[in-house]
């Protein structure tokens, strides 16, 4: 159920209106468009008794929602979830194509360094790179756990880039909510849906990526776990999903971006590293991500694939790196985006670690 | 790594090569077999110094392993692991057949009850039922919880069926350890290793479903994830796997049933329930699964499958479930299997509330 | 459309609308059932004008049609098609389970016989060899043509089993329609709708395997293109479809036949050759298929298969298909089948080379 | 087996050569490289004995070949074939990004014409249209048959676009060669290795559209198939694969690109149409396969998608195919491809009515 409040509906009243809802026993979501402000109901196992809503002052109309997710939804609102990060020109899902590199894993700080500085040189401002793997086998490499974390901090305060990095239960997901400024959720974790309610009462932008064979109403309605939790700026990311193909890893589904974006005001950028799983495939479809229109890209870079601990094989090298970009700059103005200049972005002092402020956030 | 023990090694010098191998800094996994014991070494970063272990008394050879997975290898342990329940004379992975039987979800007690009592009559040793349930909207009953768990015990000790229900998370799988006899890890997070290697530190035996689209490796990988800490009792269930057919909610995967059995010592069970996602599927494909050669059937039982708050579609009437035993019970002795007459089993007061025992325990 | 006739409709009456409905530009299928027959109109391009049929002596009611599958549809005749082979107590689709085997190709007469009289005493009733093979590469053994159907002609003769062989195109099919009983179209072949169509021309049953990545409506719609010609004799087969596993060559998908059985009225055999592509899981999924309720089998047997010239990965020794039998033997009366007892079906000499008779017959 | 000629071998030399082999009871396939002439060897059952072969004068080394495929692979001849067509600029594989457009069907003179009209206009230099239609139901609109040919011969002559349609049997593929000049074979008639042999005997280009479940080793046959028969221009097409995903009707594989542009000299193109299923997906994802190096696009464009006799819901509407020109067009030059300018192509009357003329074409 939705509520559409009037277009000169006052903040009180909208408050209102979210107050009596939770006083049925439901939850409310107000979430504020340009034009006017849509309450999504949550919490409800049936039917919402709509009677006394539609009455109250400054409502507009009650939709009744058929679709299985609702504030992941356009219906609920139109515009377009942009991401920002205060104290940078970094944000996702905005004009500005967002670009995430860095190496799998963090395996050390020399190689941590020596990767990032490349990327920021390059024009990344999101800087990724894994301190809790997920790995097929319990006897492989699984990272440097809170030690990876403090190298990436280390690297925000250094280079400015804002950090992504993988929480893959609630014990690292408290500590790359302390350390980092996106948390990501993997494709095997697409469906923990405790682990995605956890995140959803974080304050952090979550980046969750598609599982393996979900469809886009499971990639959405997993989303729409962490924004039922009150956590709205939640970025979608497509990786590759499970064929008979093998001639890659995983078969890119660029079709998905178009498909969300339909569907949904949240941002979707494009994983062209797990998505083919081979190093002389990141490029071109990188290029075909962003023509596609996806919001971003993350990238898998590493100065010495060989010896990486992990994912070495769908790695890029920085020159190649440099390549793409080279490349992603001059197709980006086709679909109205831009890519910030080699080393343009800001590497200032920042005020505050990693305040996050979203289009999507909330009344309060 | 494996350290193959002579035929006549004695419990001392199996003791002490643990302990050896403990002391480098790995891991050791004793694993009796009829002839002789293995002991499998897990743990190591990469190549292990095999020095000293090779001339220890009673070692009779080294072998290293190049197959991703140990711990669930035949090459460890050739007899197949054999799961018992003590106080009852249920077990899974011997030549009885596990029935395994409920509904998706325990919704109340009368309801939980009246399936209990049907599916104990027509044979079941083990009760399923949900109290956390992993579903893809948020808005979706989740299950009882703990509640859901307490009926479930009432069950156990009214009709002497083990119980089997799924962990969702950390929290849950604490409960479920203490309140059932069985924990599930469903598909969704059978690649959600860290609470894989959270159930690899319980007591309880494990039933693990196959993901949605994961090869054999994959799923033995999974299973090695619980072992590595320490359980052996591992039970492997397919449940149907994501293709293009729109015939079946999931395309069960048969063939699963034999490769599993000559790579691995696990017993694997098969669920036509979800496998199909159709009520008038599940009995053909449970003849089938028989006809295969699985260690046993997990199966959706409802008295009033349209009142299911969940996967109602799926689940039997208790009289299409006693349908299906009837037919099983014909298959099973073409492949060497005995099912229980119809409420043969015992549901005599039980010493232990839910003690196990099985073939593949490690010394102690 | 469908036309009903009345269950007391003379053969005049079914004739006149029969006659009718040609003259209006369309085909009219009758189909005779155990109360009543029914006529399916084909060809039209869009809506057919019922007008004048509906007033009609013996019309009963005209049924507009919203499935896009007629002619193969359980609602156009509810009893199952049996085909029957003249000459032989041979038939597929009634009780009897029917035992296709043979090598994958014809290699020689030697290779022929030897692998013929084997499968023959076991208790096949149809041997299946290839003439024609569709190989990926060009380059590979593609059939020793005519001289192939030949042998197996001399075949028939000496052991009274009826022959299945496939035809690749209009050329083959000719030759394949002169010598053989049943005419088999493969998988890659299963939309090559001309060729579908031309063996709807013919008057020999049609063996029709289920493409990689077909549907059921998609497999359906293979065969309503064989039967809207007039030949209503056509015999579904499931060979495993295409999926990310890689434990076996294809993925059975056992799901399909009791799908196919209640969508329609044609026969269908499972195919656990190509299903898993492996050797030692074509016994176990042979008594799967049984138990799910096929048809039939069609397995191949080579008396040496690691000198065969194609798929020797997958075909049984002839002792292995001796065990498969008595397993089988075993699991059919459990599904209401019986199997021929070893060397019991007839080798007499026939009267017609290759007659056939199908209950699903139309008027003549 | 490939014979590979020294740099200064001479036309006679290579001659030789070729005899030589096919005295030997083998195919020879002449393939001359920018600095050296291979000679592919086909029709061998088991080792080509190379006795003599390596003696002959320009010859300078005989490779065996492992790959199942020889003479698609860029190991015979490294180079990218570039396809042709005299009397018009038009090529398919150069620097010019071929564009193909046209309605699925011909259903009439005028709609045929309307459409060529604007494509046309837009910068296609190809038109496409059906005239024999792969149906998956026998009732469905199957093509005008010679009458569709006809029209588009006439297309031919008015804007100078040559002809790319479908052959669905050697009956119309006797036909499509007459009247067009590129022959479609269909995805459904990727592995009808009768129909590809056939194909592979005629002198036109054929465009070969990748199978549904066909993995990109398999494609490559197919290619093999026609190229073995003496037709080197191959063309092949990526039209989606079929996977669990439900957001469009087939899956785009766009990373097929850069895998064949590996192992093959062949051009490919993408068709965006198929490959989605969705009108509002074919502009995002024509970009997208621009950006990731297709040699050119087939889109389906009908001037009236709503009353379209087939796949009307897939067809851009000619105002949207006019924008995704546009956007084509920005995008080419970042790949270093080129795009004709609007309306710019040569519409002079043709001397010959559909000759090619391929840098892959024989020695002759």
């Amino acid at each position: 159920m939705l509520v559409v409040m009037q277009a000169h509906a006052t903040e009180d009243q909208v408050r209102a209106v979210c107050q009596k809802i939770e006083s049925m026993g439901y939850r409310a979501h107000a979430l504020p468009g340009a034009q006017r402000t849509a309450i999504g109901i949550t919490g409800n196992k049936g039917e919402v008794e709509p009677g006394t809503l539609e009455e109250m002052p400054g409502v507009q109309e009650l939709i009744r929602v058929s679709k299985p997710y609702k504030l992941v939804s356009r219906d609920l609102k139109e515009e377009n979830t942009i991401i920002t990060f205060p104290g940078t020109d970094a944000s996702i899902g905005g004009r500005g194509l967002a670009i995430i590199a860095g190496p799998c894993a963090i395996e050390n700080r020399e190689q941590a360094f020596t990767v990032a500085e490349r990327v920021c040189r390059a024009g990344a401002q999101f800087f990724r790179g894994g301190a809790y793997k997920p790995r097929t086998s319990p006897y492989s490499f699984q990272g440097l756990g809170e030690e990876g974390l403090r190298i990436m901090a280390e690297i925000r305060d250094k280079f400015g880039m804002r950090i992504v990095t993988e929480a893959i239960d609630n014990e690292s997901l408290e500590l790359v909510e302390e350390y980092a400024d996106v948390i990501q959720i993997g494709a095997r974790n697409m469906q923990n849906f405790s682990l995605l309610k956890r995140a959803g009462r974080t304050r952090k932008p979550v980046l969750l990526k598609r599982g393996m064979s979900a469809t886009v109403e499971e990639f959405l309605m997993a989303a729409e776990y962490v924004m039922s939790e009150g956590n709205y700026n939640v970025i979608l990311c497509e990786r590759g999903v499970r064929t008979f193909a093998d001639h890659t890893r995983n078969t890119l589904d660029l079709s998905v971006v178009p498909a969300v974006q339909r569907l949904s005001h949240l941002p979707i950028v494009v994983d062209p590293s797990h998505g083919t799983g081979k190093r002389n495939k990141v490029t071109p479809l990188s290029r075909a991500a962003v023509a596609v229109g996806a919001d971003g890209l993350i990238v898998e870079v590493h100065h010495q694939p060989d010896k990486a601990l992990s994912d070495g094989m769908q790695s890029l090298y920085p020159d190649q790196f440099d390549d793409l970009m080279s490349q992603v700059r001059q197709i980006a103005p086709v679909v109205g985006r831009t890519v910030p200049a080699i080393g343009s972005h800001t590497s200032a002092p920042l005020q505050a670690r990693s305040g996050v402020q979203s289009s999507a956030s909330p009344l309060t």
